[in-house]
This record gives structure tokens, C-alpha cells and sequence, in this order.
């Protein structure tokens, strides 16, 4: 069950359950979102990477790390994010549209941290240095056999992959995430797709 | 065999033993080593990704690219030199201390397109980016079980941190090099006897 928190909640709801606090890169405290509650065992995970380690031990039927990636898979988040941030304000932008004003402020207030305002976006620019660092992430999904990353080897890097596509069509508008599944032959859309099924979101 | 090329001389060697020419990232034409000749298959193979690729189909006893884990290698490349490019100037201004007048206009000419000049650094505040980014490095290398990135499978990946490890102690002052084998209780030394020795080069 997903239980979904308004951006300006997170600290108090976190409080409340008894979730950890997360760090921010400069070492200070704050309450993150997502944090796990494994019913199965009573553990209560704070931050995505804790939650997929966790995830990991427990179930080990359906790994997300095979062969030893966890550090590689590390590296690889560092460097598709790398992709995206070129295009990052106008990605920020949208969300603060969509966002309820207490929680738009919220947003603001957090990721001005990393990506300092203003965000003066300039959305045809942005679209086209996003699709730049898409067609590099082409072309690693073309070095490999299968639909995945790691071949016909599903991994937590393809998770990494189809979560900020699922951000851009969530955060969107229309014809921008229309735009987005237009390219390299719709490798993203599809991505997306496998990825939900594979998890069992489809 | 390997035989060494200055900087200067490598357009007309390559071209003399007719080496394919590689392209900028502009998309122009440009000599570059390593270049592999494979006295077995008569192969000549230009560009460091292109010989590891054919290395890999060619002696598959001895596999760099294991678990289908080309792509990935590719998305750590960049991340890793993410985490050098910082401190990039201060390496670069020790390159052209060593090499001849002729290799050093040739290699400040080539390196200045990515990296515009002046190389203006300031050697203190490098190192300390440097040791930030070995520090990320280190916490990849952390995650895994064994002494390679992929636990107890080495790979191409931990090759090209070797490289850049051995890039250093050949160019970096004396000194520089200590500070360097100091970091991370001396990770990287023994990465890099590590991967000469798996190499056959120690």
C-alpha cells in the first residue's frame, strides 16, 4: 500500500511513524521521502538507496543488484542524473505548478539548495539539452542485448531509468511528455512501460 | 609489444601504419592512441573503448565486460570522470612539465577544445577536490564484497580507474602522488598494484 504525503507533511508525518532522518549533502538532518514500512518484518527504511539495500537482503528472489552491481549501479545514478540536471529547472518549474502552494514552497525551499534560483528555465533550450542526454543514454542501452541495462538482466539501474521518466509524464505538460516518448524511437515510453510491468505497477 | 608515440608524431604515425581516424565530439576527424594491432588477426583497432570491445569478442577467456555489463562500464566512465574533472587543470599543467616543447603545444592545443585555457589552477585547492571525488570513488568501491567494483569480478571498469591512478603517479610531482596513495588508507595504490598485477603488467 503507497501512502502518499504532500510535500509540506514530510516532517511531521515521518515524525509521527518514527522514520529516520535522512542527511543533506552539507551533513544536516531532514526527513526524507520515501520511507519503507515492511509489514513482513517491522523495519522502517528512510532514503530510496537504504530502501533497494533493504529490499535486496529481504527478498532475494527478485534481485535488483545481480551480478555484484550495487557499485556500478551507484555510479550509473550518478551518471544519468548527470543527463537530466542540464534541463533540471524547467523539469522544477512544471512541478511547482502542479504542486499546492504550501507544498510548492516546500519544493522550492529544498531543491534550491542543489539548484540555486532562480530557475529562469527556458523550456525549448531545456527540452533540447534533455533529449542530448537521452540520446547518450541511447546509446548505452544499444551497447547491451536485451531491454535492460544489464542485458535481459533486469536491475535497480533500469528502476533508476523508468522513475524520472514517470516523474516527466507525471510532471509534464502533455505534449512536452509526448515530446519526451517521441524519442529515439520511443525507447522511453517503452522503457517506462517494461519497467512498471516488470514491477508489477502496469 | 608497446610502442610509445610523442603527442607530436601521432597523426603521422597513425597515419603511416594506416590507423582509422577517430572523431572529436564535434564530430571532426582526429589521430588518436591507443591504437591496437593484433598480431594474431591482423586487427587494427583505434580508440580505448573500440580495443577493450574487440579484446572482449576476440579472447572471451579473459572477459572485461562480464554479466552483460558493457552499458553500465560506459555510464561509470563518465561518472568517474566526473568526479576527476574538477581538479583536471592542475593534471593537465603537470603534462605539459614533462613533455617535450612539440608534445606540449600539441597536447594543450587538443585538450583545450574540452577544456578551455587559461589552466589556471590552484594545485592546494585541486587535490582537495581530487580526494572529494575519491572519496565518492571510495564509497563505490565500499559497496562491494571483494576488491573490485563488481566484488570479486574485475572488469573494464576497474581499468579505467586504474588508468587515471596510474595517469597520476607518472605525472603528478612525487609528493602529489604520496598525497594520493594516502587517500582512502591507501585504496588507491592497491588498486592500482591490484589491476597490474590481474593484468600481467606488475
Amino acid at each position: 500500500m503507497t501512502l502518499w504525503v504532500e510535500y509540506s507533511d514530510i516532517p511531521i508525518a515521518m515524525k509521527s511513524i518514527g522514520a529516520k532522518l535522512n542527511k543533506r549533502p552539507d551533513g544536516s538532518d531532514v526527513y526524507t521521502v520515501p520511507v519503507l514500512s515492511d509489514p513482513n518484518t517491522g523495519a522502517l527504511i528512510t532514503d530510496s538507496y537504504e530502501i533497494a539495500c533493504y529490499l535486496e537482503k529481504t527478498y532475494p528472489e527478485k534481485p535488483i543488484f545481480p551480478n555484484n552491481s550495487e557499485s556500478m549501479i551507484r555510479a550509473f545514478d550518478s551518471a544519468y542524473m548527470d543527463l537530466i540536471l542540464p534541463a533540471i529547472k524547467s523539469m522544477f518549474i512544471r512541478c511547482t505548478e502542479i504542486l499546492s502552494p504550501a507544498s510548492a514552497k516546500f519544493f522550492i525551499e529544498a531543491r534550491s539548495i542543489a539548484v540555486p534560483l532562480p530557475w529562469d528555465a527556458t523550456y525549448d533550450e531545456d527540452w533540447e539539452l534533455l533529449e542530448k542526454g537521452y540520446n547518450t543514454a541511447y546509446e548505452w542501452y544499444q551497447k547491451t542485448d536485451g531491454k535492460w541495462i544489464m542485458g535481459n538482466t533486469f536491475s535497480y539501474a533500469d528502476i533508476i531509468v523508468a522513475c524520472w521518466l514517470l516523474g516527466f509524464k507525471r510532471v509534464l505538460k502533455a505534449d512536452e511528455w509526448v515530446l519526451v516518448s517521441s524519442w529515439n524511437g520511443g525507447k522511453w515510453a517503452q522503457l517506462l512501460a517494461d519497467v512498471e510491468k516488470e514491477c508489477n505497477l502496469a
